[in-house]
């Protein structure tokens, strides 16, 4: 503990590289003295204004001149948001130890086979197996959440202890049977928890959050009444869900098939571990479906949000190979309407309905989703355990964090107690206080195909700008003995206005650009001036025309 | 009635201009042998995949050689789904009478003064009061909304009664005091009516929706227990509901500021009709807002969306001219979320809650809005009074009709009795029956700036295929006397690379054009084989190189 006592100044640093106030891209930062540990690796959803970006991903440039300083990234559960980075990331942290539970060692090793160059390996880190990461002694606790073997974090620190209280709600009736666990996490807290990091996403919802036994009830009513297929939605990575769904079935005597790759994968590698339980001879390939009765058959499909090209939005459309709907079907969306995905979703419903299914969706039936996330109860019942002297919520936006901190007040936390960093900003952990610390450059850095942070806001700008008004390229053929005065002039649109139709515009234009340069009597002496000329005329014109503005680009040749 | 009989087998024809299953685009058409009714004129919004256009307008096309038949366009209320299009629509139907109840034809009027050539007025039709145009008369009734003096119309015609079930519910407590005319609507039940149209867009809701006056409480206890500015939001359009916020906030000792013009122009002209009572000296200018102490203040705020430009928009930005939020604000949206904007108004939100306001919403909050759509309940209601042979549910999509359906079911209606039309199907109403009619061209008519059904679907394609990708320009400068062969070539991006960090990409591309042609030895002889070559060898070097297909647009330079 010498060292200790030397550093006693010097606060454990906690930084979020996804940003605070942000559900997905998690990757946190605890940095004392010479050690880094790393917890998740998560990747985040493009907002509607990043056209064409793929995916967000966390910004590492904080670690880039401390590569040799990092322990260990221990993962918390199977989620995307909260692994799905791995692939762009770890390349660039080479040899850093990685560590999971078993089932999310095995999903994440499942996806990095399809990359090159990556780590021979996750490490499985059972829980209630202490691991020490240079000054850092991190414990794995095990939660419920709507993915199997999800797990929160006790980081023994030398300036205390932290509970890393990522995605988790108290499901003392879960569909695998294994139980929160309070017991150790109250231990924590009775060994003292400096600073509780809580998954804040629930906090709008009053109570607790229903366990994901609630909906067996659902299954059972919707299951037995159909004399069609059922097709049974919700996300792919829900393996309770899909358990539930497949149990109730094959107890109504249908067998089941999976559409969609996505659920194939997380069930494969779920089967293969124990953690998803398959019924003998519960499984239908694909193929099969047109030879059982449909009333004999039970679909898993990918897509509930009715993504482009996703199973769901194939049946939807009559151009799934394997399967059609048909008049007497149903199909139950067992999910929440995503924000910013209700309108797809909807258009989905819609199709399927006319396609001749019955579809039950949250507007007219309740309880056909629990959320994975806790509610106010189960905030106070984690802060009621973990008895901390300063809270942090995370994994939830402003609004999230707001009610949270409501509610967190309500049990008696003094304001100055609970933290409410900006989306940058480092949090300072000494022995006798937590503070907001420094504010650290953290970016979006945006994927869009192999190019990683290569699309920024100048791209972004101009993707809006051609998205809302198109393009017309101006080709002005100038001769090089007179630069000023132009020969001919082309213009080419796209996403501007109808070509075919509207060329006479088109010409017109050209024909003001040449007569307005010509009443300049060759006093354009630069390639630049003609060009911001020629912009500048032609801006004007469609504006006249068509009060749109697309984006000119102007190309001179000279011949 | 000679007419009648000699046309006995004549069906009246019913058409949807905007579409059967949209909820929006409202306009109908009534077709009896030489007579042709119009019912609404509304706009409609674009989906996310119609980039950058402004509104959807009903499709015309139908009308174009009948313009003579048209004997008058009743409008039912003065909503912009209902309304929203006749600047575009009127200068194509001159002279047909338009028709509306006296709020809405001073909100149309209002309207249409921003635009020339429109028609001089808009005729008042009292309820109660039937019109005869052509073979069919007219007679509006009062039924309850969200905005004031909203009808459904009784339609006589040579085939019998139908009831035109516009959008409509059943406040028996409504805000302004006026009923909706259950005694007239139940005495054309009486008389027979042989169809009805209804509104089915709250299908999926049971029982029946609230009277608005149920909010009166929420006002009440959200507004007395601040010690801030109130800020209230809505529907720009929904007059109810600025006046119990007026009236509660006077009640409190405040005065009222409106911030945004749609609420200005709404609250100014139903004030004028006394739709809209102004508590004496409650109206303060909005520059006056900061001169008074915060708790006398409440502000009614345009953009519940989070619309760009809105009023909420600039506040959540601390972007406005005459207020900001403060620690210690109230802010209350009375709305509903729409679909495909919840992602906007929840960071409108976070914004206004990171500014320090307390936010009041429909995740935390209940009975904050209630809807201007009838339920199930107020479906049954309808059908009851009217007593139709045949029912046809509007204003909703695919799966509201299917929830429509299934309750009218209940009560007794055969499904043949239900009518489920393709969108642009059309209804034939005999004597003794009314079926599906064959189908009919109707088109979404894209208005974007000054161009009306100017962009179609190149023009979206293209702009989709920008929007993600971006484009490269690519100058080829060939010989008029060697065309097979490359001088030069420069490459221009937007959109698809920050080209300043990405130079090099751009470089080497061109490079790998102008040695593929030069392999071909100048056997390249049309500008049309030398584009498509330029462009098929670029796609590939950058899909290879990035994963990204920019739009590629060679232009040939012959020097």
């Amino acid at each position: 503990m010498d060292f200790k006592q030397n550093t006693s100044n010097q606060p454990l640093k906690i930084v979020s590289l996804g940003g605070f106030g942000r559900v997905t891209s998690n990757m946190f930062v605890y940095e004392y003295g010479p050690d880094i540990l790393l917890v998740d690796c998560g990747m985040g959803f493009p907002t509607q204004d990043m056209l064409g970006v793929d995916l967000l991903i966390p910004d590492i440039n904080y670690l880039k001149t401390k590569a040799g300083k990092i322990r260990g990234l221990v993962l918390t559960h199977g989620h995307e948001d909260h692994v799905g980075a791995l692939a762009y990331i770890l390349p660039q942290i080479k040899n850093v130890p990685v560590y999971a539970s078993k089932l999310t060692a095995a999903l994440v090793m499942d996806k990095l086979a399809e990359y090159e160059n990556m780590p021979q390996k996750v490490n499985v880190l059972p829980t209630g197996q202490p691991l020490k990461l240079g000054e850092f002694t991190v414990e794995s606790v095990h939660v419920s959440h709507s993915i199997p073997d999800a797990t929160n974090l006790i980081i023994k620190t030398p300036v205390g202890t932290i509970y890393h209280g990522s995605d988790y709600k108290f499901d003392f009736t879960p569909v695998d049977g294994i139980l929160p666990d309070v017991v150790r996490i109250a231990a924590a807290g009775a060994e003292g928890v400096q600073l509780l990091l809580s998954d804040c996403l629930g906090s709008e919802r009053n109570g607790h959050t229903p366990s994901e036994r609630t909906l067996e009830e659902m299954f059972d009513r919707e299951i037995s009444h159909c004399q069609g297929k059922v097709i049974v939605t919700t996300m792919s990575s829900n393996i309770s869900r899909w358990q539930q769904a497949v149990d109730t079935a094959v107890r109504h005597g249908r067998r089941v098939a999976i559409l969609g790759r996505s659920i194939d994968r997380n069930l494969s590698v779920s089967a293969k571990l124990g953690y998803f339980k398959i019924p003998k001879g519960a499984m239908l390939d694909a193929k099969q479906i047109r030879k059982l009765p449909p009333k004999n058959v039970c679909l898993l499909a990918a897509g509930s949000q009715g993504q482009a090209g996703s199973a769901m939005e194939r049946l939807a459309t009559g151009e799934h190979r394997d399967a059609q709907i048909s008049v007497g079907d149903k199909v139950i969306f067992s999910s929440d309407y995503i924000p910013g995905t209700e309108g797809t979703t909807q258009s989905l419903i819609d199709a399927l309905s006319k396609a001749g299914a019955t579809v039950i969706y949250s507007n007219i039936t309740d309880n056909l989703h629990v959320s994975g996330h806790g509610s106010k109860q189960d905030h106070l019942l984690m802060a009621a355990l973990t008895r901390p002297k300063y809270l942090l919520p995370i994994g939830g936006t402003w609004r999230h964090m707001v009610q949270y901190a409501k509610v967190l007040g309500e049990m008696g936390y003094a304001s100055d107690k609970i933290l409410l960093p900006e989306q940058n900003q480092s949090i300072e952990v000494y022995p006798d206080r937590v503070k907001l610390g420094p504010v650290v450059e953290v970016r979006n850095v945006m994927v869009d195909g192999l190019g990683v942070g290569d699309v920024g806001n100048v791209v972004l700008r101009d993707r809006q700008l051609l998205a809302g008004e198109g393009i017309v390229v101006a080709v002005v053929e100038i001769d090089q003995s007179n630069p000023g005065q132009i020969n001919k002039i082309d213009l080419i649109s796209r996403g501007f206005v109808y070509a075919k139709e509207h060329s006479q515009l088109l010409i017109e234009a050209g024909n003001m650009v040449k007569q307005t340069v010509a009443k300049r009597k060759g006093r354009i002496d630069s390639e630049k001036f003609m060009r911001d000329m020629v912009a500048d005329i032609l801006e004007r014109y469609f504006f006249e025309k068509t009060h749109r503005r697309p984006m000119i680009l102007p190309v001179i040749a000279e011949v």
